[in-house]
């Protein structure tokens, strides 16, 4: 018979440890695609908000996997932004000047509203465009 | 008297000369522009259906200037696209698989079209996060 200092064991750090957080993650994504495609309303999940563990994380972005379009955009810092392999799902990080992360969410939009110029930036860009064509000619 | 022979001339090969029709270029960016603010309504300038030169082009570039964010899409090729220093006014360059560029256009729009998904993209997503939900638990 064996002792029981012989049965092998593994010990997981808590690193390695799924705490459930991340499948509830993934429930309200599916919930929150839903209401943007039934009512046109963006949401977002701030992922430092939520206990999550290295490896919840790890699992959520093997579940979410990657599409086709990355961005990227310098507004003070750095944002990197991708589409998931669900469509209307986005990763969404935003670092500082000395590249830190300080922000991650995931968003659901049909594209995250920081891509988007306001009206306001369009005015300005025709006006600024109108004088600097008057210059040129 | 200096002789014909003696005065400085500087030959301009095709490459280096402005046509005027990158001028023509950035007039018609302002248009469109001002028809996306009035209306909504997107366009686009095919820059490879234009006689435009080398020098027309890096004119236009440099005159488009560069804005905050950058876009690249993997799709059968890869696709670049950035803002200008002009909101609404993107440059948008298509490759194939071998790298190659097969076109060039100048967008008007709030988010190019390319990035956007359709509402027929997001309902596949949703569908199938629910089915990799149930899979799941």
């Amino acid at each position: 018979m064996r002792s029981i200092n012989e049965i092998p064991i593994q010990v997981l750090s808590p690193d390695e440890m799924l705490t459930g957080q991340a499948e509830a993650v993934l429930t309200e994504v599916a919930d929150l695609l839903e209401r943007l495609l039934a009512t046109g309303e963006e949401g977002s999940i701030d992922l430092r908000s939520l206990p999550l563990s290295p490896a919840d994380r790890d699992w959520l972005d093997a579940k979410l996997g990657r599409g086709e379009v990355e961005i990227s955009l310098e507004a003070g810092g750095r944002s990197t932004l991708y589409e998931t392999a669900y469509s209307g799902v986005w990763k969404v990080v935003h670092r500082d000047t000395e590249e830190r992360v300080v922000s991650e969410f995931i968003e659901l939009a049909y594209v995250p509203a920081i891509v988007r110029p306001a009206g306001a930036d369009i005015e300005n860009a025709y006006e600024k465009l109108q004088s600097d064509l008057k210059q040129i000619s």
